[in-house]
């Protein structure tokens, strides 16, 4: 008999278990964006160190200039077992606007929704649920044989909502310390609830707030107006001007180092079969608004954007009034693919604004983090085995997608340690990550256990 | 000795105590625009219905479906005395953002700035202090000879921030109550510290606020990004095709009844001497926003505008948040001139929103009142009269000017109760009205009383 299957069995016997150990993580607020959650963050990393306590990992909270990070080992079963990385983030998005929410987005629980049986609740999806998949499964390897499969080091970051600032200096001060021979990450999605996938590439991230700057105090647009600079109007030209008809950026040389997706592979993106309206519909749209004469995924999985998360400025309260703002900023992020430089684009950017400012006004610039696009292998031994793995586990064989987000980690691993990741998770499109009522579902979590279980057998042979 | 001079003595004793009466005005938080402030309105206006009965009014609090108006009522000297309906407004505008104030807006004092004493507080110009000096002078005509110089009516309106959606179906139910042989508003201007002015020009006002629907939820950025419609961009390419690059306003129509300003009338401002530099340099500009070529006067006062004065969407808080919104807004004005059709304007704006909204999404407008502009004769005989009068009261003569701001009520009265109004009022450019740190010269305040006792007398013979 295999050392796998009793690990199966453990972890169906112990599901429910698990989804309270889950429950309890999930009622720690730890919003990393925002600085009233600060406490809430050292909370969710100290709740998981006593949880990996328990399991026989040495494992500590790490302080950063930001939030902790957790760092666990576990030896495995002898010294020539291959050792892996696997990496999480316990901190989550904003809940606002909380209205929309269903039900309390820090008081998890489990519900059927439309004859699926869903985790409510923020971080079911991303990360705390898919990060506890590993941890679960790695309980019921080391219950039933009382060790891990692999040397497992495990890394989990309080910061990935918000740009990651603590993370370079945490890697390259404990780079000896997290060295593996490759890395697990489980933050990506399946391609359906049946199909598992395995990402292989992945879009970087260029984040900038800018606030325009007019008149030195808010002016009443009876005695201003036709006079004074709007910044309104000022930021609403520079965000109208980055699109040109034909949904292109309109930034010079923001399309540097963007290479054409072989034909081969955009041929088997559409024998997915995926159109616009199957992906657009599901969240109530049609049309797709990238650049025109390119298929939906190639859109989101191959193609650079430029997207505006935020906007504010002037008066935003119920009723009017009739205000010309002294200033007015917008949020913008760009994802990258291929070989794009985020500090160039980043150059350009800023550039295009000044360029469109009038003389009397000024610009001021935030950075909000960014990363270089990723391109993974197809084909490596440690690809191959998990794509079995995972093939396995569920009704339909595993998989090999892009993915439209940015994980920075990634390219991270690969540059400051020098190790492959491995790109496996179990959220689905409908998970509603970064929206109100994000919810996992009930088989993610259970089979997603089992897939890590299977993936650690295979990958320690 | 003249009726008048006694009364100008009484004003100058009696000034403490107007003073602390105006405070007590300041101090209720009449906010029409933000329905938490509901009650406040209705207090401010009760309070001014006790303090009128105090000077013989027949006043009383009358309910709208809004907030309340109030009315007073004095019989004067004899039966055919002139009659004159004075209107201003008690209700001011929002404080946000608070953090910028540097004494609470809610408690009136009077201190020192550059100089100058001040009143300092919202509403303490616009229009409490305004409207106050009105009813001082009719304090001391009735201390000092028993009545008033002629039959006086009283107009007080508390939705003049927020649309004054109650104003037409009140003047109609009430107009025989309400009719006189003119209006007097003091809800405007001086030229400068040193000349009063009479304003027989005033732009005309639509306000629109409009929603851009697109996903049903908010989404991941990276997931969606490139594919879904983003309102935010949606929205920013509407406000930014609304002008051309000479400032002119596109909207198909915009234009029609507005007339070119006569030489004669051009040249008067320009003698004036008001430059662009000068103009905005008091608000830390220089570069005039409007139509090129023109002068920045003839831009405030005699060309239409749109201006935004509002805008919000997505991710605001702290931070960074890579969604994509499902929805965001703006508030927006037109400032009309001359014989401009508002409710035109009104569909000619909304057709262009819609010409530009992807088919996949939405658009939800809302309208927030509207009034076409008004020109008022230069050279009646109560025009002249009170022209006199002010020029007796200030430094330097008075002055004929335009204004860029709205006053729907003025046109109400020409349309609906057959009346010319005579606006005169004692606001300085650098008030503040409707931002942070709003203050009222004590100046305006005490020479305001007087001038009003100056014009009822003149306009009494």
């Amino acid at each position: 008999m295999s050392a796998l299957n009793p690990v199966l069995d453990s972890i169906d016997r112990d599901f429910d278990a698990s989804l309270d150990r889950l429950f309890g993580l999930l009622r720690i607020k730890s919003i990393s964006t925002d600085p009233a959650f600060k406490a809430d963050c050292r909370k969710a990393a100290e709740w998981l160190v006593e949880d990996l306590k328990t399991i026989g990992f040495d494992a500590s909270v790490r302080d950063t200039e930001g939030h902790p990070m957790v760092v666990g080992h576990h030896e495995g079963p002898s010294p020539d077992a291959p050792h892996v990385l696997f990496y999480g983030h316990y901190d989550v998005q904003p809940v606002d606007p909380l209205s929309l929410w269903v039900d309390d987005p820090f008081a998890p629980a489990v519900k059927e929704v439309d004859g699926v049986r869903v985790i409510t609740g923020r971080g079911s999806s991303d990360d705390k649920g898919q990060l506890m998949t590993f941890v679960e499964a790695c309980r019921s390897w080391k219950s039933v044989h009382g060790t891990l499969p692999c040397k497992v080091t495990l890394l989990f970051e309080g910061e990935e909502e918000s740009g990651s600032p603590s993370l370079h200096p945490f890697l390259k001060a404990n780079a000896d310390e997290l060295k593996a021979d490759f890395a697990m990450v489980c933050d990506t999605g399946m391609w359906d609830r049946e199909t598992p996938a395995i990402t292989t590439a992945l879009r970087g991230l260029v984040g900038e707030e800018i606030t325009i700057h007019a008149a030195d105090r808010d002016l009443h647009s009876g005695s201003f107006g036709g006079a004074a600079a709007n910044p309104i109007r000022i930021l609403a030209r520079i965000l109208a001007d980055m699109h040109d008809d034909t949904g292109r950026v309109t930034i010079p040389g923001f399309y540097d180092g963007v290479e054409e997706t072989p034909a081969q592979i955009k041929q088997s993106w559409d024998a997915l079969g995926m159109t616009a309206e199957k992906f657009l519909g599901e969240v109530g749209l049609s049309v797709p608004s990238g650049e025109k004469g390119r298929s939906v995924l190639e859109l989101i999985w191959a193609r650079p954007t430029a997207e505006f998360n935020g906007i504010s400025g002037g008066y935003e309260g119920d009723g009017f009034k009739t205000v010309i703002a002294s200033k007015a900023s917008a949020k913008i992020s760009f994802r990258l693919v291929h070989k794009q430089d985020p500090e160039k684009i980043r150059a350009a950017f800023r550039a295009f604004v000044e360029e469109r400012l009038p003389a009397d006004c000024r610009v001021e610039f935030k950075k909000h983090g960014g990363g270089a696009a990723l391109q993974l292998p197809y084909d490596s031994p440690v690809v191959t085995k998990a794509k079995n793995a995972l093939s396995d586990e569920w009704p339909k064989p595993a998989l090999m997608i892009a993915m439209g987000g940015s994980i920075p980690i990634v390219g991270d691993f690969k540059n400051m340690l020098g190790m492959e990741s491995l790109l496996v998770g179990f959220g689905l499109e409908d998970d509603r990550i970064h929206s109100p009522n994000e919810k996992y579902d009930v088989a993610s979590f259970h089979k997603g256990q089992r897939s890590w279980a299977r993936i650690l057998d295979a990958v320690s042979k």
